[in-house]
């Protein structure tokens, strides 16, 4: 129940998500009361399938950028590229501070260092438990979560009104490997004083029952390596699962093995990690990649990246035969500790039949316990809504199934379907002491990010590049004399992803005579101007090879007038 | 153990697969006996990720197009497109007799009359413990097993040096909807008399336990109808999988709902096997779908493909608005009643996605058990390497991964290492009185079969249109006189795919001006040709377009010479 407060808070608090909500990825939420603005989490999308080409993909902040001036803060509950990947781009624009834990620092200042800005970004760390007064009237406490990288954190922001919890994202591991449970203590009190509104990760609701402990990877690792002891063992996993490598090291240390690291981002996180303290192995027990050939095989643990089958990383080249310092044989055991991430099962497979043809054996999430989520399963998020006892929810962190999934959980735990608000982006939640109700929207949306360029691919270049990549481009040239009506270089075909040209010179010449035929009716008709008589040519090549092949090229005419 | 023949057969077996290893798809395998060759299943495969605009693949018969003469029949196991697919295609060059069951021949039917052919190709119908004498050699005996379609078959090919069992694709179903259990006691009455080569499906070689039967799909229906009295029930599935269909009309009639079918091959696939004797229902049990508004949404079933999340079938056309006679809303239970097979799990659940924003409620594979696998899982495979003891064993129809788990799961039936071979495409396996072994290999790949072309889509138009996919095109025109080394029209840049033309003026006004300064050059030195000043566009303007914005369009510079 909420404190009598002497005078009524007559404010408004307004709450949204220009990212996160029917997808899983760049985060960004936003919490409003009165004048004053904070921001939670500023993390990338990955591009869909429709989005070839795009590298990344950031939320549209316009709303943030027109009311700068209002924002107090970024608060950041940990450090994956989901939470924190759009700061190199939101920070140009939003000179802001941003607020968060020591290793969530240590990974934001490694990724900020890989871009130019013209000041000095603003990045204050925080502890569990730390109360940050963003302006006078909303303060943001720290909460101890458990979550698949160290250091995260759950939100209670307090304002005139109440608090809002924002879950982050997290489980409840109750024997993690650092030590820190999640403080529940610290949820339950907030719950006990009340709860305004809870926002709360829903990755897993569709999921039953609980979320195995974090340890639970590490006995599966103790089995194999207890009974592979004369094998080398080489495992992939996320590199910002800092708690996954240190239970691969301490097994290896165990099993008298040296540890090698290989990967661009596995060496960059085992770096960082180490040296803020979140990691702990015995000297000499991580060996250089270059050494491994000094040891005999059931002498080393070899950790990589690639867990996801991304083209390029370390696993992949393993697997096929690109690696400088280790060839899969019949003498390797291959762990993949990680789930494919929807979308990436085809890559995934092909990297582990690689590995079998190989001669390894191969142990995967689909036949062993050695991974588990970093996210609340259905029972955890019972707990969590039992402990906090919202007033009004707000399902965050998931596609549209994971958030209706949610809802209806928290229905299940007697929450009222008219205190449950599920959004789309931009949708504003509104909050005040007469209560709570969707009012209007903000602008919001997806900037893609492609090379060097930010929101320069849109849906007409998205548009070209997958027509292009089903039938490819069909080049016609010609040069035309418009005065006199005359061809001074008759068409030439040229194609790309169409047909495979040297056998197909046929059709080759059948085009040249089309695209020839509507060139010289065009200049004849002295009515027709030069975009006209290109429309003409498309128009009858096209015709022509969708009849002759079924297929439907994009063709670009180019008639040059001399 | 194996009959004494009164003379030894000197004859050699020669067996290889043309499709269906390292791959889920494009089944055929061959089996010679000296001078005759038979042919088991004739498959297509769906393109990979990496062959975009391919519509779908066919095995290389290369070898069995010189061995024309030879080849004495194709025999197909049942009616999945993987096993008949490329029939279209292969009968253009192979005339050939067909043997099938008889719905397996009523789906070839209507798929080679949507193909000209200059002869008519023969089809043969046969029924489960027929035997079909192929040659003086070889005879083959068609055995019931049980499947995802009606009709299935197990091959047993008897040959001078033993029988040969290919298993087709197959689970043991004790509760089968046709009441036609596998015919486990001819496969016994074989195993007592000696199996010489086992080839056994593979596709759930990692999945323990036994595959349950198709009956416990029905059970779920029953389940769901029952608490869902109010609703209207729409349910995707497999157009293939006749008694899946039958089990919702079953349970549609027992809960008083008429079952409108939607989707095309929906509609196709149950009108032939209504025709066929294959299903069995009540007049009047099926509607036409523009009549389902006469009934009350707790009167109707509607059927539908779309399982799969493919763009443009009923259920996608629902689920986004466009489906001109259902409109998804919060009344309506969708059932998914099919896994996603790998690679389409973003396609599924993005429909899943949709539906749920129309308001409806969604089961699918993850939350119920309203489907079942139509393959042996690895209790089932035991059970038949049990029933048929084989000297010698083929794992087929599966990646890497799953012909070595099935592989270790015959070692553990008690076969041995070196009587087990896992071959690649075209290896061919040699069995003689002598042994077995592994002896060269014939040619074989896949041929990709775009728009009505095949095999005009090679490496390098993939390779294209993998590119332009990524970061689109540019073309750069110009007209030059080459005599004169003069330019006649300067360069003019085009883009498709690239970036957003209208908000890069600058950007395009810099690349006109690399490309005007590298023809400048070129033109001025007479010792270049006019492919190397081309040459020196390309490259001039791929250094340019590199370094400004990070990517890597094609670049296409057409020069004409006037």
């Amino acid at each position: 129940m909420a404190k009598k407060k002497k005078t009524k808070a007559t404010g408004k608090i307004k709450v949204f998500a220009l990212g996160g909500l029917d997808e899983i990825g760049k985060n960004l939420y936003v919490i409003e009361y009165e004048n004053d603005i904070i921001i939670v989490d500023c993390g990338l999308g990955f591009p869909d399938e429709d989005m070839p080409g795009v590298d990344l993909v950031i939320p549209d902040i316009t709303y943030l950028e027109k009311n700068a001036d209002r924002v107090r803060g970024i608060f950041i509950t940990h450090g994956h590229e989901d939470h924190i990947g759009a700061l190199p781009y939101v920070l140009r624009t939003l000179h802001v501070p941003v607020y968060a834990t020591r290793l969530t620092i240590g990974i934001i200042e490694s990724k900020l260092s890989e871009h130019k800005f013209d000041y000095k970004p603003e990045l204050n760390c925080v502890a569990a438990g730390d109360v940050i007064k963003a302006s006078d009237d909303i303060s943001v406490e720290f909460i101890r979560v458990n979550h698949s990288i160290a250091d995260a954190c759950a939100l209670a922001i307090k304002t005139p009104l109440g608090y809002i919890i924002h879950s982050g994202d997290f489980k409840f591991d109750l024997s993690p490997i650092d030590g820190e449970v999640m403080d529940v203590k610290r949820l339950a009190e907030i719950g006990a004083e009340g709860v305004l509104l809870l926002m709360c990760d829903s990755t897993n609701a569709e999921r039953p029952g609980y979320t195995p402990s974090e340890r639970t990877v590490g006995n599966s690792f103790d089995q194999i390596f207890a009974s592979h002891a004369t094998n080398r063992i080489i495992i992939a996993t996320f590199s910002s699962n800092v708690h996954r490598v240190q239970q691969i090291i301490d097994n290896s240390v165990r099993y008298g093995r040296k540890v090698a690291i290989t990967g661009r981002s596995m060496l960059t996180v085992v770096g960082a990690a180490t040296r803020l303290g979140y990691m702990d192995f015995p000297d000499g027990a991580i060996i250089d990649i270059n050494d491994i050939k000094k040891y005999p095989d059931n002498r080393v643990t070899v950790i990589t990246t690639g867990s996801q089958g991304e083209p390029m990383s370390a696993l992949y080249r393993m697997a096929f035969g690109d690696h400088s310092n280790v060839t899969i044989g019949k003498n390797d055991i291959v762990i993949i500790s990680a789930n494919a991430i929807p979308g990436n099962e085809k890559l995934v497979g092909k990297i582990v039949n690689e590995l079998y043809r190989c001669g390894a054996e191969v142990y995967n999430d689909t036949s062993s316990p050695i991974h588990v989520s970093g996210h609340a399963c259905q029972e955890d998020l019972k707990f969590m809504h039992a402990l906090t006892k919202p007033k009004y929810f707000m399902p965050i962190h998931g596609e549209r199934r994971h958030l209706m999934e949610h809802r209806k959980l928290a229905m299940f735990m007697g929450e009222r379907s008219e205190n449950i608000f599920v959004p789309e982006l931009g949708r504003v939640l509104e909050i005040d002491e007469s209560g709570a109700r969707f009012s209007g929207s903000v602008p919001s949306g997806r900037l893609l990010v492609d090379g060097t360029g930010v929101g320069d691919v849109g849906s007409v270049v998205l548009r070209d590049r997958i027509l292009l990549s089903q039938d490819g481009l069909i080049v016609v040239s010609a040069a035309i004399d418009t005065l006199a009506r005359d061809i001074v270089s008759t068409p030439e075909i040229y194609t790309r992803g169409f047909i495979y040209v040297k056998e197909s010179e046929e059709l080759m010449e059948e085009m040249r005579a089309v695209a020839r035929d509507a060139l010289e009716r065009g200049i004849l008709d002295y009515k027709r101007d030069i975009s006209e008589i290109k429309n003409d040519v498309r128009d009858a090549l096209s015709k022509f090879v969708s009849r002759r092949v079924k297929r439907r090229p994009i063709i670009l005419p180019i008639i040059i007038e001399v």
